[in-house]
């Protein structure tokens, strides 16, 4: 297995592979030499390299774990490279916009490319902050086509249970749809509330040095990585821009009920949107125990 | 010491107090008697009632922790039974109107009055959810005006240090400034995100089914009773509205840059909020280690 992009995801995926012995050898591939050596160092991967051409030879499974805007530049990149039969998947948290470039792009080559999106993750980057039990009990979706291959669609879905993800398939359009409203809008949102209370002050008082736990939650997810999410938001720009929408209407919503001091209305907002968080409770799914997965290869 | 409403707020205040040696009596006093005998069996207070007048009467501290809607009819309930020299306080997480409010009512009966509000809790409530531990380390903010009695001020200041706060002073409108863009806007943003996701569908799916641990810090503080922010909402109006304002200048900043696909500046703006956010750190500032208070009575 190849690993393009050894990152939170990237990395925890090959070190849980490892582990769960669903691969035979780790190529990991970064741009950061001091990244891969953190990767090598943490057992994550077992030979690095910073050329993803060189890291895709011989490779059957390729796993693309780079910004979502990056991912046709790096496939092109590879593509002369890949293996007759090789199985190409990512791990972008859009699948539209990276499904309709790599899925071609592979076909040219005789590789087969299935769309993946594990829903896991945190504000931290790099070799160093992954997990190998990062996805664990956690949600992934495949969004294969009507000519993805079916033996490479069941090969990435051997991966992704084989480290402890629920695994499920929708058409990307859903994915992207939802996706836009549970992650991307929130992200955006996090960023605003940020950008608009850092480094102000009232009167000498900063504002910031009064955040406490509520405004350090709401913004937790603002601390990753600008770039991916910047890639994000371009890659998936109408649904997110629809799921803004929502949230501006839902907000307007709350903002005309304060202004206009219907104190009986708000609270029935409020309540409303309290009892659905109460049902959505405080954590993540609960893990299962770990499993011992297919060898995918 | 007398605590009107005995919520997370106000139980984990009572427990914290009988702790630390501070008080010698706490009377509790709420509507529920099911959470007064929560708080009985919890130790947090020593004897209870429902009626705020009989709680007050006699008592030379009495905290009104109850939400900022409901502060001023509670002080009118119990004044005529305040003792000489009594100082009364709060935790509104509005100072302004309660301070207003509250001050010349206490005054009129020879009761000295001291805004407060403890920056501390979460989205829990009820005695069942109190913690002694709850203030240790966190900010307390004092409001007192030009005519708040010092001996009072001094007594409110020794009861919080002596539960662990940081206590500092300020004006009830900076306090408000602050926690409107801090703490007030968070809140109606949260509800409204968990208003704009919850019961939605794309396709079959539904949204909410696919919330990560993004969303659901994102959205923890949207749990928080609905009326306590429905009060303070209303009761800090013209704060909390220019803080959406400002918010909403900032979101649509962020808005304006994906709809025109500038990735330069939506980078620019975006890795601006992550460096603020890194450098706040993802935990609340670090507990002291308990000392010993002085005794408020």
């Amino acid at each position: 297995m190849a690993v393009i992009g050894v990152g939170l995801i990237g990395g925890s995926l090959a070190g849980a592979a490892r582990r769960a012995g669903l691969v035979r050898t780790v190529i990991g591939c970064g741009r950061s030499p001091e990244n891969l050596a953190t990767a090598r160092r943490r057992r994550l991967i077992d030979r690095a390299t910073t050329d993803p051409a060189e890291a895709a030879a011989g490779a059957d499974l390729v796993v693309l774990a780079v910004p979502v805007g990056t991912m046709a530049a790096v496939a092109a990149a590879i593509a002369s490279r890949l293996a007759p039969g090789a199985v190409v998947t990512d791990v972008g948290s859009v699948k539209g916009a990276v499904v309709a470039a790599l899925e071609p792009l592979c076909a040219r080559v005789g590789a087969a490319f299935v769309g993946a999106h594990p829903i896991a993750g945190s504000e931290a980057h790099g070799a160093g902050a992954a997990d190998p039990r990062l996805f664990r009990g956690q949600r992934c979706i495949l969004t294969p086509t009507p000519t993805t291959d079916r033996a490479a669609l069941a090969r990435v879905r051997a991966l992704w249970e084989g480290v402890g993800m629920r695994v499920e398939e929708m058409e990307a359009a859903a994915h992207d749809a939802i996706l836009a409203r549970v992650s991307h809008v929130p992200h955006l949102l996090a960023y605003a509330l940020t950008a608009a209370v850092a480094g102000a002050c009232a009167g000498e008082h900063e504002l910031l040095a009064y955040a406490g736990s509520g405004f350090r939650d709401t913004t937790r997810i603002a601390a990753s990585p600008a770039d991916l999410w910047r890639d994000i938001a371009l890659a998936n720009r109408p649904q997110v821009l629809a799921g803004l929408d929502e949230f501006g209407a839902a907000l307007d919503a709350i903002v005309d009920l304060v202004r206009r001091e219907d104190g009986t209305a708000l609270e029935r907002v409020l309540a409303a949107a309290q009892r659905r968080r109460v049902a959505l409770g405080t954590a993540a799914p609960a893990r299962p125990r770990r499993r011992a997965g297919p060898r995918v290869r």
